[in-house]
């Protein structure tokens, strides 16, 4: 029997059980295969018209993409879920194998212990388990699950937006189900994102001998100079939804082993986190300039633009839900790194909920089995009273 | 034949002659061997006394190291030569090859091709022929050679130093023959050089995400504010006799590979050309105090103090020489690098002259053959002077 790929068809499954069968199955990014045709085995059950397909040549692919689909009456509502099967390397040290899930703790208390428990193989489950209890008539649900969202993402999320947008089937509302509560399950959604450039700088002189500086042209005194420009910019002082745009240099590279050579070039990277006052390009061009200015160049790289989803309706619903079943009154959040959540707010209104997120990306990386239950009613809820309209 | 230890004995051969067969012993730092052998070849038949010894232990040794003296009559003065027998390695792209001497250019124009024409053995061998017309009773001449001046210098010049010191030879004047002119033999002299220090900085932070940097500490935000403050000093205005004292930073790095990692420490190097209004620990403890104030630490390490041969006597008679030979009237500069002299200077008063340096360290590196007969004469005439007193 092939372990990776167990028919688990949900309701019947606890929750738990479908996050240990996808858990079992070691995906690291880019993921393909086995976890897949388990997520497959549990949606089919359901009434899920499954679509896979690879995308993307290496270095960055082939990246495996699943589109689930089970649609309602005509005109309904559709509601979709988003999420991603690949998980980040387990690294060392774990007290349990990472990729053969453990449940531990006191009745009640139970801990289900594995890579991918919080982020994000438990709430995809919950997310099955959730669908698995809406009834086909109360409208359309999609499943948007690719297996690389913490890699480069060229050709996971954003390829499955294309086949949506060629079959035309565009959701109303989407649901990411990223590991967004803090201390509490339930405690923190995220409205919206920072957008991320990284800019690389580079500066290049005239070699010389550091006894005749002035036969030489020093590139790390005008990098200097430009970098420190660049630290003392106030970008922002942050809005209503959003903390303030943040620059950090995160790399300067020289590499010059001769200590009586000023060098002929050197290096730097920035990174902006900002919120909707900017844009990937607006800052790009403004760095552009600074580093023009001191004899340099810029090349950025727009990772993702920021963006909002103006609290409202759909906010409401799904802090009703979490309210509902577990007391929590949720914050609205936009901090943070970015998810693929940045690609999808183009289709559609997104918001991301989901577990805990303590020990994501960490050894020992554990969900409580009574917040993926938890989840997993919330998500049902969010996803009767989404679809209600 | 040995042709690496020929017995050429001045004054029968001509300088260039003599400066050929040093240049045919290849000799790049550290020297050991032939060259030795070539040069002790030269200078016993004059009536030399000659000790050499090996000193130093890897890395940066064992370098062999030549003292010879040819003594006057008791209480007679002692004037010293001072120079290195180790070349730069030679490099790609000659036209001939480095160690193949050879002549080339019309009659009268005749040059001198191969590594260590001007950057010194074409002096020594200057040195050579002039220490063979002086008469034995004019005074004590002596030889000071190391093959260890274009390295690291731990072992060379400052063990010929104690061995002097320990035999109570100590020169009352000291003429080094780096190659000082510039456009043409004897348009300069060097009667001091700058002092020089590297310091190595470090700044040490706290690792994190770069959507978190509230969580983290960059260690790059504060070498670059501290790197921005060491620019900007003003060291000095220079003095009557020395430039400017200048800082150049020559290198900064990290080598962080990912962008959304704060890293976690930074470093860079900093160095010196300072004048004799400062000191090696003047300005290391300046740095470490705006290091430690950006949270840093500084590592220095001095290469050697300013010094001037304080304008006078010794520099007039050579400057006298010159022009007797050369028409030239050499102007009186501490400019450029370091050279052995930074040593010699704690021994007796110390300037450096020789050949025209527009080839040094580089490829085709040639000399003037009537510039060897002319540095001889200049020389043997400033040697004349000097044991006159």
């Amino acid at each position: 029997m092939d372990q990776t790929a167990p028919l688990i068809a949900a309701p019947s499954a606890s929750v738990a059980d479908l996050a240990e069968a996808l858990m079992a199955c070691p995906s690291v990014t880019p993921a393909t295969g086995s976890v897949f045709d388990c997520l497959e085995g549990q949606l089919a059950p359901l009434g899920f018209e499954v679509t896979r397909f690879l995308a993307g040549e290496a270095p960055d692919g082939p990246v495996e993409n699943l589109f689930a689909i089970r649609r309602g009456p005509a005109g309904a509502r559709h509601f979709a879920y988003a999420g991603h099967l690949d998980v980040v390397p387990p690294g060392e040290g774990w007290t349990s194998a990472p990729f053969l899930p453990e449940r531990r703790g006191p009745e009640g208390q139970e801990m289900l212990y594995g890579r991918g428990a919080v982020d994000m193989k438990g709430s995809i489950a919950a997310m099955v388990a959730a669908a698995g209890r809406v009834p086909q008539d109360a409208g359309t649900i999609s499943f948007i699950i690719t297996g690389d969202e913490e890699g480069p993402a060229r050709f996971g999320t954003l390829a499955l937006i294309d086949l949506m947008r060629e079959r035309g089937d565009i959701p109303d509302l989407c649901l990411v189900g990223e590991p967004t509560s803090v201390n509490r399950l339930g405690d923190m959604m995220k409205v919206g994102r920072r957008g991320s450039v990284n800019i690389w700088l580079e500066v290049e002189g005239q070699q010389g001998h550091v006894a005749y500086p002035h036969l030489a042209d020093n590139p790390i005194t005008r990098l200097v100079a430009m970098l420190a420009e660049l630290d003392a910019i106030v970008l922002d002082e942050g809005t209503d939804w959003f903390q303030a745009s943040n620059l950090e240099i995160t790399d300067v590279s020289c590499g010059n082993p001769a200590t009586n050579v000023i060098p002929a070039k050197v290096a730097a990277r920035i990174s902006i986190r900002f919120n909707d006052l900017h844009t990937g390009e607006s800052l790009s061009e403004r760095v552009a300039q600074i580093a023009q200015r001191h004899g340099g160049t810029a090349r950025p790289v727009i990772s993702g633009e920021a963006f909002l989803t103006q609290p409202g309706a759909f906010s409401t619903m799904l802090a009703d839900a979490i309210r509902a079943e577990t007391g929590v009154e949720p914050e609205l959040s936009t901090s943070g790194g970015t998810s693929d959540a940045r690609f999808l707010k183009d289709l559609s209104p997104v918001i991301e909920f989901g577990l805990c997120n303590a020990t994501m990306h960490k050894r020992d990386e554990a969900v409580a089995v009574a917040d993926l239950d938890a989840l997993a009613r919330i998500f049902e809820r969010v996803t009767l009273a989404a679809l209600a309209g």
